[in-house]
């Protein structure tokens, strides 16, 4: 599973830096999570195939995390995409999509609601899964949780010859079956092979207040996004605004035992953005800024 | 008067090159001509101060002449703005904004509501106009003309010693007034002064067809921008598609005598644009790429 930062600003861009929007990939499906201005030109410069996007995910409708939907949407129909988009998002974005792209698109647009306050299980596969949380900020918000499903099993070469299991038969052993011989004798499959990396889990949390509610539904993800809009000096702004700071960001980090804390949504008044890693450092060592163009692993 | 490039492109990003946007500069007064997405962040990049704005023209309305529209607005109100902001655009505009920006913008929009065919006068001060005139897409467009108006008559300092004028008088001078002395005799203006530069005109054209009627609106302008979507052999493509080309945009320009011709509205099928500078110039030599981040003065 990766994680391609596309904007990582709050409200205003300011100093290159874009509104919000991400690229997960898990294996080779590529989600787009928040789609502020410029994305799609975003996508470009990294290189990213947006027509390989089938899954969106809006976390709300203020606009640094949405302005850049209807381009995008607009750009794939006049690329003459024919399979269907799936949106996850507030029930209001239909009608403003529907506004200004009313013809017919090539493709369809099907919409998942999300609802204040749920949590939900939205995309369920043989490989991952995406879930929904409630985060609290100015209108309804959510995070969202990627788990990638528990990877399969690690065959042993060795032991695969010592059995003599047929080559046609390793994809079946790799997904935990056990193997039967001719002569009906069963080959145990944890006889040659051993249990695969565990599931991996990335969590998206912006815009949010401080939050501890979110910790059940992020615990011991391996990579968090969680946004931090200022320093801890604006604690108070902050609170007024539903944001959170560093320091914030890092006691969730901590509270939910994740392997990685990612940071964004930089407030415009931030040129320097160094001073948001030393504070998170003081209670939350492995933090990461969500620089543009830079993919992180998990 | 001076045209910055934000956007150059047509319909899909590529390239680099961004939807259509421009600035338009006339003495100290900025003007925003389309708002392509990512206009904004083009801004920022390129040292404009789009709080200078009060006046943005929108040509019609396909996405890429608009959808950065809503994202400028909404950060025009973030930053504190009061002052009205004048949009000249089709009628239709006002709900898109009005449903994205549905609160308090702490600042007020005063729509001009542009009637598909009309040739009309906008706006008009002691220095400068700007009129509206028709071109041919396949939705209501557009074009615009920005005419700085008569500079000041330019003072000749041998003639102003020798005339004994004093100095509080020659913005007076300057503004074509006689000079009356104490003893009642009077110093013609145009014994201590001459004819400043004319007026100076850029015209907008995008997009559009082929379209000989524009002619009279644009005659003699010292710069026009004029689409081309694509090369020559694509004709029949920019026909269906209500869209010009090269030799196209040059038979305007010769027909109207502007000095200089502008070219952009790029399709993203065109990595390469030098061919565009050479098919012009069969026609019409003065030509240059309407280069992003490139200034034209006229």
């Amino acid at each position: 599973m990766k994680v391609t930062v596309l904007g990582n600003n709050s409200a205003l861009p300011a100093f290159g830096r874009y509104p919000t929007s991400q690229i997960v990939q898990v294996h080779e499906q590529l989600f787009l999570v928040d789609c502020g201005e410029g994305a799609q030109m975003r996508m470009q410069q990294f290189g990213i195939r947006s027509d390989r996007i089938n899954h969106v995910f809006i976390s709300h409708l203020h606009g640094d995390h949405y302005f850049g939907l209807v381009g995008f949407i607009s750009s794939l129909s006049l690329k003459g995409r024919t399979r269907d988009l799936f949106l996850y998002c507030d029930a209001s974005l239909k009608a403003i999509i529907d506004l200004q792209l009313p013809w017919d698109l090539g493709f369809k647009i099907n919409y998942h609601f999300l609802k204040e306050g749920d949590a939900e299980l939205l995309l369920k596969t043989d490989t991952l899964e995406v879930k929904s949380f409630p985060v609290y900020h100015s209108v309804p918000t959510h995070g969202f949780l990627f788990t990638e499903k528990k990877r399969k099993r690690r065959l042993l070469p060795d032991k695969l010859r010592q059995y003599e299991i047929p080559k046609y038969y390793y994809k079946k052993l790799s997904e935990g079956f056990d193997y039967t011989k001719q002569d009906g004798s069963v080959i145990k499959n944890e006889w040659v092979s051993e249990a695969g990396s565990p599931d991996k889990k990335y969590a998206f949390a912006a815009d949010t207040r401080f939050a501890p509610e979110m910790v059940e539904h992020i615990f011991q993800a391996d990579l968090l996004y969680h946004e931090t809009t200022y320093l801890h000096d604006l604690i108070d702004k902050a609170a007024q605004r539903m944001h959170s700071t560093t320091l914030q960001a890092a006691e969730i980090a901590r509270a939910a035992q994740v392997k990685k804390l990612l940071i964004g949504h930089f407030s415009s008044k931030y040129k320097n953005l160094e001073p948001f890693i030393a504070e998170v450092q003081t209670i939350f060592m492995s933090v990461e800024l969500a620089t543009e163009g830079s993919t992180f692993e998990c």
